[in-house]
């Protein structure tokens, strides 16, 4: 199939205006990805994002151009000097490991369309301990499938029981040995922005995580550093350079993460409000993370994001669960201690209907009352200047459940339970070598 | 001028669809108003919004059909019964003042722009003292215009001096009877949506105080009372009536609200992010309240506004000032304390470039100085549980204020003494009769 000329330059030049919006240019013949790379220059669209998509062609002639051109010279570092390390461009593909959680045994249509935003990166598929057929995974991608034989080897049967159901992927967080973990829900697949473009979550993931949060001070236009946005007046300098982002959640598209009794209560009810904004959530201020679409700097606050409070009659169904909500408090509560930051915002991915509400009604009433003892706890709780890291925050917060909400209901005391053994697991496994 | 029956019919089907982007349906002649009240009614498209604007038509015809149909009785009220009050359905126009202060003599612009949006309510403007010519107001406005001579019959001569530059329209604030305000900047017009549609600012800013705020727990989909949003999973249930909310800050595309020195380094940086989204920014949380578009329950937090930090090279820029932003921290702090919110994201408004940043620096600096005290002060000042009202909470700030910065800088001390002196006035004044 051939282009007119005339076309093809047309379409090259759109391509350019729309270039942030790409999630690979290498399937492009070499002398076309060269003209895009000239009228990019030229069009004065180079920025960071758009030359690491370049970049990421891997291909000799791109790269040489880039080198001769010296065009990383010209680039406004986004951050400052002491957050360089951070820069988008200094993050490799192989810094980073997409986990999911797979709670259905059919991946490929899952699979196929995350593919153009997948298939650069190593992933982790973890079944559900709970699922008994065989995995369906299509080809091309690199990935390694973990299941119950391999929780029973690593943990010992007795604990893999924690790994059940939605609580799987926390398998793929202990395994992982990447700095940074994306994890999006089975029943998601790439959103489209408000212009109808493929939004490429791990992307923008990644710029959540390596650009700075303002957990201490509100920023009224929202993301300072992003592209066109800054500090309003007023926003103390002192506080501009802000702190590491340890997590970065993400929200969801046509069914949102609604509790049963709303979704039951609003049947028809479809997020459909694109809105295009990115937000560190003040310091101190509660929130309900929900895990279907987050990702997280592991190195750093790994070892919070774990499987503890389990609901009696939790079943496969995200609005039956809270285990990511009771993670999503340990890790807010780590991170402003810690001094570190929340966003939450971009990236939407497209979440698919499933389940019945009304049938999940009597499941989920359990976690709506437990909610109302779990935020004024983690909202009084105080850690000890000695907590210094995760580990230690966490073994301190699992002191306090047990000792507060112990003694309400047995599912308390089984969460710090579980919150202790999993800070051993951690530090046995969690950042040193692996039996597998 | 005669219309084509199909293209009127068309027409009117269009108005259906964007019905809640009007802001006026009176100049309509009578039988096209019926029209699209029954076309709107069939459509399904009949809301609390769009019930309220074809009632403020105030057409008998139109009343009575409203009345014959029954209409009300089907609308299910958007807030719970305890907040049925706050319903936007009961607010009358007549509840509410807007507030212009007049730093340029000439206002025809200006107001022609807001025509359709403010021609339904009383108008407040007040003249900058400082500004000797006569101001220019096009007719058709229900006006009342307050310029020096009145400060110093009201407030005494040597207190008016409060009132000069910006600060100037903390004088409507104080003689406004009326529950709400909704205050805008003179170099301010309209904004436009994503869509293109015309926003009506003031009924955005209405909606926003007559909704719950959320302080005390973060809603990830953001304001969860909006049409098409909820609470998401995990949000307690107990948190979900919300409180009052009794300020809300709107923002700015073009020009955004940025300091001297941002706005120097990038010249040519603009707004062009149209977030479509309120929230509550979270208790405890501190912000920088812009006083350049903003809505506030005047019954409840109107003493809190007020003039205080005058800096010494103060201009008729907004960003060589400082005033607003002192406000909005002693506001924010007095939200916190008496259990109400603040909002902040929509409404947009258009801001119109004005002013030489780079001439402004040296004035700046200043300001930015202070913050770097200011910020610490408010983030660590605590009220006694004996101060129960706005008045009480500021003139507790201002005890705060002497003692704690006022060795500092004497910027301060003299903030704290005009916070006293505002409390007095408003005493004397802001709530009771005047002696205009």
């Amino acid at each position: 199939m051939r282009t007119q000329p005339s076309l093809l330059s047309l379409a090259i030049d759109t391509a350019v205006l729309h270039l942030s919006h790409f999630s690979d240019l290498s399937p492009l013949p070499d002398h076309i990805l060269l003209d895009l790379l000239g009228r990019t220059l030229k069009a004065g669209k180079l920025n960071e994002k758009v030359l690491n998509l370049f970049m990421a062609t891997g291909k000799d002639e791109i790269l040489s151009v880039i080198q001769a051109l010296n065009i990383q010279h010209v680039l406004t570092p986004v951050l400052p000097t002491k957050f360089g390390k951070m820069s988008v461009v200094n993050i490799k593909d192989s810094d980073v490991d997409i986990i999911i959680g797979a709670l259905r045994s059919d991946l490929t249509s899952f699979m196929n369309e995350w593919r153009s935003i997948f298939s650069r990166f190593h992933l982790i598929i973890v079944k559900d301990p709970d699922l008994n057929e065989e995995l369906k995974i299509p080809e091309g991608f690199n990935v390694d499938v973990y299941a119950k034989s391999h929780m029973d080897h690593v943990v010992g049967s007795s604990t893999s029981v924690l790994f059940s159901g939605y609580s799987c992927r926390y398998f793929g967080f202990l395994i992982s040995r990447k700095k940074y973990i994306v994890s999006i829900d089975d029943d998601c697949v790439p959103a489209k922005d408000e212009k109808g473009f493929l939004v490429d979550a791990v992307d923008q993931h990644i710029m959540n995580l390596t650009t700075p949060a303002t957990p201490f001070f509100f920023n009224t236009l929202y993301d300072p550093y992003r592209e066109g946005a800054d500090f309003v007046r007023g926003y103390p300098f002192s506080l501009r350079n802000g702190v590491m982002c340890a997590l970065s959640c993400g929200l969801w598209l046509n069914l949102a993460d609604f509790d049963a009794p709303t979704q039951a209560l609003k049947p028809g009810q479809r997020n459909s409000r694109y809105v295009d904004a990115v937000m560190t959530v003040p310091a101190r201020a509660m929130m309900p993370i929900s895990g279907i679409n987050i990702a997280f700097d592991r190195e750093v606050i790994g070892p919070t994001l774990l499987p503890a409070l389990r609901l009696a009659g939790e079943g496969k169904l995200r609005w039956e669960t809270m285990e990511d909500i009771w993670s999503g408090m340990c890790v807010k509560i780590v991170c402003d201690h810690l001094g570190m930051g929340v966003k939450s915002g971009l990236p939407y991915v497209w979440r698919r209907d499933r389940g019945n509400a009304i049938e999940s009604l009597k499941k989920e009433w359990e976690g709506v009352k437990l909610m109302e003892e779990v935020v004024p706890f983690f909202q009084s709780v105080r850690l000890p200047r000695t907590a210094a890291t995760a580990e230690d925050c966490v073994v301190e917060i699992a002191k306090a459940v047990k000792q507060k909400l112990g003694p309400l209901d047995p599912v308390f005391a089984r969460a710090a339970e579980a919150m202790s053994e999993w800070i051993k697991l951690w530090k046995a496994l969690g950042s040193g070598s692996l039996p597998l």
